[in-house]
């Protein structure tokens, strides 16, 4: 790490970022303003080689072994959603974050600020949920913090969940070690959380209740690497920003180019027909139970079959490639065969969905 | 782990707690009411070794070597204060229950949870103050998480901080290895942080600014290790609830009596003056750069040395013992002679001091 950093070394981070002088909901978006704040402030402070990997989680070192270590805070309006809730949320989030380094993870922190007020009933829910949720994907709570804002200076409750994971083969998980030639594998349909998300906070009725697809994705993970071995190169749980985001990262992150195809990646009719009610492209709204895999083609079959086998994956479906072209881009052959570009989201669709 | 819990188990956890049905500023004070929350709420549902041990950090095991992992979030009001912010705070507070346990701390997560329209100018200060933090600290962020909240629904800045350190030594550090007999150290003055962010926060001028004492005490603690070996039995930073709350929490979990001399407990006069005039008791105010340390007798005075020794322990002082009488219950011998019970902190009397 660098020495220390003296208000004179400021000019070297010049403000605004983005054309703003102050935060936006869209700097916590996933998108591209949130790119920039890390790009041009956070990298530009802790310059180092876990965070200049731009992953979700830090691959760390310690006596020849290697961990992942990762935290995320969690500030979904509202926190009872369909089918989960807040607490599930931020146990399944870092889980993910853990494991799409292709680690196991074992240990969780959570961290409470609470809302002066807040019923009693409401956290005994949200902390069961934790604790459930910690039970179903083998996890240990170990340590914890609670503290309480006045009322009208939060917002309920807000999560934090750090977790460890130990990473127990010897190669390397990463967007950086994208290749051209890779196969891009998804394991079922996208955009349910973020529909499930808005249609309690906006009261919206749909034909077919959209629930959440949060879930704990590190068994599934396991699958795939038994099924891949060093073949498999990325992993990401494509959140806020949805698969859209993910995508755009990857392609900036390895410099390759990125194409993938309609008509295969896979939706629920319920939730298609609610984003078409809402004006919303499905690549761009938040999963919590997605994931995205990227791993040779010798052994993309190999991966499909694992992941179909898998309670998590049965709708699982190789939805694009990697390629050396356009280095940066993400394109998509339409259902009506041609290509438009997917960009890095701008602005803010969806505040507040994880 | 015990099995997930249901609805119907939550007969077992009644509420209200301490006669609350909705959460109260004291209920993250760190005094009777937080302390009740965890028993009967947190304790109840995260059935663990970990947690029960109540300390401020886990100690995990992993292929045979021992991590402290510990997570803190960060409320203070307000985020600048006098010769710190709320990042220097968010590394140190960390910092400082990772070492605690007896390890030195190696890598931190840092989650920010932003209000929109937070000047990106005050957001870049605590950033670099982080950095800073983290530098003089000898520790590394290695990974992060931002969340962007709307107008009106947080309150500037919150920080969640989470770390790991790597335990060195094979000997126990913790509450539950207290005994009777052992001699309490502090390395000076109590009550510095919470005097220097309550003036902040109320405009008060006193006649000497008091500073915040936030400190990393990892390099304090490694030399006092090893002046102690494993005659140290217990450390802790006594932030909430000041230096009450910790020798009632240490009374409580490790079944001992404490005894304690006024006269012997250092503070600046310009604390004990302002203490005076906003009708505070030291004993009860949040420090931040502060040691408690619990020794076995007979290397009391070689620790003490090794505290003086030290930029951060110049003012250091045994303070009291711990005795088999009176088990749970912490006493003060007052300056005029008498003695009397020094009780956990009951309600809030500064909130959001961290």
């Amino acid at each position: 790490m660098k020495k220390e950093i003296n208000p004179e070394d400021f000019a070297s981070c010049p403000l605004p970022i983005s054309s703003h002088d102050t935060i936006q909901l869209a700097h916590g978006s996933g998108g591209k303003m949130m790119n920039d704040l890390v790009q041009k402030l956070f990298l530009w402070a802790f310059d180092n080689n876990q965070l200049n990997r731009q992953d979700d989680n830090a691959v760390i070192e310690i006596y020849g072994n290697r961990f992942t270590f990762t935290t995320d805070s969690f500030v979904v309006d509202p926190i009872f959603f369909p089918d989960s809730d807040i607490g599930e949320l931020a146990v399944n989030g870092t889980v993910n974050d853990i494991s799409i380094g292709g680690a196991v993870p074992l240990y969780l922190s959570v961290g409470l600020i609470i809302e002066e007020g807040f019923p009693l009933e409401d956290l005994r829910k949200i902390v069961v949920s934790i604790k459930n949720a910690a039970h179903r994907a083998d996890v240990s709570v170990v340590t914890g913090d609670t503290k309480v804002v006045n009322k009208g200076k939060g917002d309920k409750i807000f999560i934090n969940t750090s977790g460890i994971g130990v990473i127990k083969h010897d190669f390397k998980i990463g967007p950086e070690y994208i290749k051209p030639g890779d196969v891009i594998l998804i394991n079922g349909g996208i955009a349910e959380h973020g529909i499930a998300v808005i249609s309690k906070r906006e009261n919206l009725a749909f034909e077919t209740t959209v629930i959440s697809d949060t879930a704990p994705l590190n068994n599934l993970i396991e699958r795939i690497i038994e099924a891949s071995g060093e073949a498999v190169h990325a992993m990401r749980d494509p959140t806020r920003g949805g698969v859209a985001a993910t995508l755009n990262e990857f392609a900036d992150i390895s410099k390759v180019g990125i194409r993938i195809i309609e008509d295969r990646i896979p939706a629920k009719e319920a939730v298609r027909g609610a984003c078409e009610i809402l004006g919303f492209d499905p690549l761009y709204v938040a999963n919590e139970g997605k994931l995205v895999v990227l791993v040779s083609k010798e052994k993309a079959d190999a991966v499909l079959d694992a992941m179909r086998a898998h309670p998590l994956g049965k709708e699982a479906a190789i939805i694009g490639e990697v390629i050396s072209d356009n280095p940066g881009m993400v394109s998509m052959q339409t259902g009506i065969g041609g290509w438009r570009i997917v960009d890095m989201p701008v602005g803010e669709q969806l505040p507040r969905i994880c």
